[in-house]
């Protein structure tokens, strides 16, 4: 992501009671890594293995994870929370499914592996999120 | 939705040993509720009133939903559960913003109307869930 | 679509120049061939045959396609006109992969006359702006 | 995007013989600011200022033209052509109605520029298949 338009949302953080105490460079990682992972599913869904339903599901789930972080005018800690942990579990069951065809497919390792980044990137958050509160 | 299209879901719902019980009428009028609730947000984030980034969360979380829904053979009950969660915490939030203005406002009312309905439709699909569980 | 939704974008469109003579019943006929499309795609993509790239795509631009004509506030005839095309292009590509599969599957065939039912809408407001402009 | 994952969609994109002749730089290019755009779009949206609905449309298009370049086995070079110059369109009038607010809005402006870069990159994808073909 773009630093300017890092820069110009924390601005608008900063005036949301709920949101101020968040620590961008943190939702920067995470939203960073749902593009990174909507994309690898995307990718590792035209595949047509057994994983591509997961890899379609978490391409959604991420993207829609992305974006709600990109407006956090409409989000509240509560709805944050809840959906990170739906994120999560999705990219959970991706990697999963996909790390079953590790061996024989790249696309797929690499898939897991941005589902793993994913997961990572929304834990940070959360954590963050649990410390300020 | 097309009844064919249930009919053709459901035959393949019966070979997911995880999801073989569930009820597809309840199902289908989660989707139903969900194609229902996107439509009704993304109307109501036109007006560009304050509940218009919320309008817009919601309504990428309920066509999320909606396919995932549709795409079972790459979910879990876990996550189903998960994605379940956000999804009626997100239309809680976008409903409590859009009754702000439902007063003044059809469309608000109209859309608070529309994640009010999607909310119970989840809830029934958790409810029938934990029953077959 | 809901009626009452689609008199309140209607009263909304006689208030843009551009839109204003334009017929609503043929754009809600429209904007629920789009939402049908997108559902059957989808559903069709989980069958992971060779027409499931297709289906993705198409679900992505009828979904786009959709919302596009309830945002009429952010749209010109000129860009819709060239959205139309893109999703008659695409739905008749998706519907030549899915006719394929049609005799050994109930859904391609499905797919395939809802991709048919898109093109048609799509064409129908094609065919009223052309008359009205 | 990744490097590695550009490798993979190239050996792909050489068993279409449609596609085969394509430059995977310019195609990377056209993912990458497609993604840039759809981000500026939906942080613009969120300023609730009037060209929010054209950035919301103009997010959506953007996504939807990135995901079809990463899933080529569903796409044709006349149904690529026909979504280019959808999405030119969209970030024409994204860019035209977030050029009016630019003096004001360091927001509009990045937006607005992202629209540009990225009209300039799906120009340039048809640019390479007209040479191509």
């Amino acid at each position: 992501m773009d630093s300017m338009m890092m820069d110009m949302m924390s601005k608008d953080m900063m005036s949301m009671p709920d949101m101020a105490t968040m620590d961008m460079s943190v939702l920067q990682a995470c939203m960073d890594a749902c593009s990174a992972c909507e994309q690898a599913c995307t990718v590792c869904s035209t595949q047509l293995m057994s994983c591509a339903p997961a890899c379609m599901n978490c391409a959604d789930m991420c993207n829609t994870m992305m974006r709600a972080m990109m407006r956090m005018q409409g989000m509240s800690p509560a709805v944050l929370m809840s959906m990170l942990d739906a994120c999560i579990a999705m990219c959970q069951l991706c990697m999963d499914e996909c790390m079953e065809h590790a061996d024989h497919s790249e696309v797929c390792k690499m898939c897991a592996q941005s589902c793993q980044a994913c997961m990572d990137a929304c834990m940070a958050v959360k954590d963050m999120m649990m410390k300020t509160a």
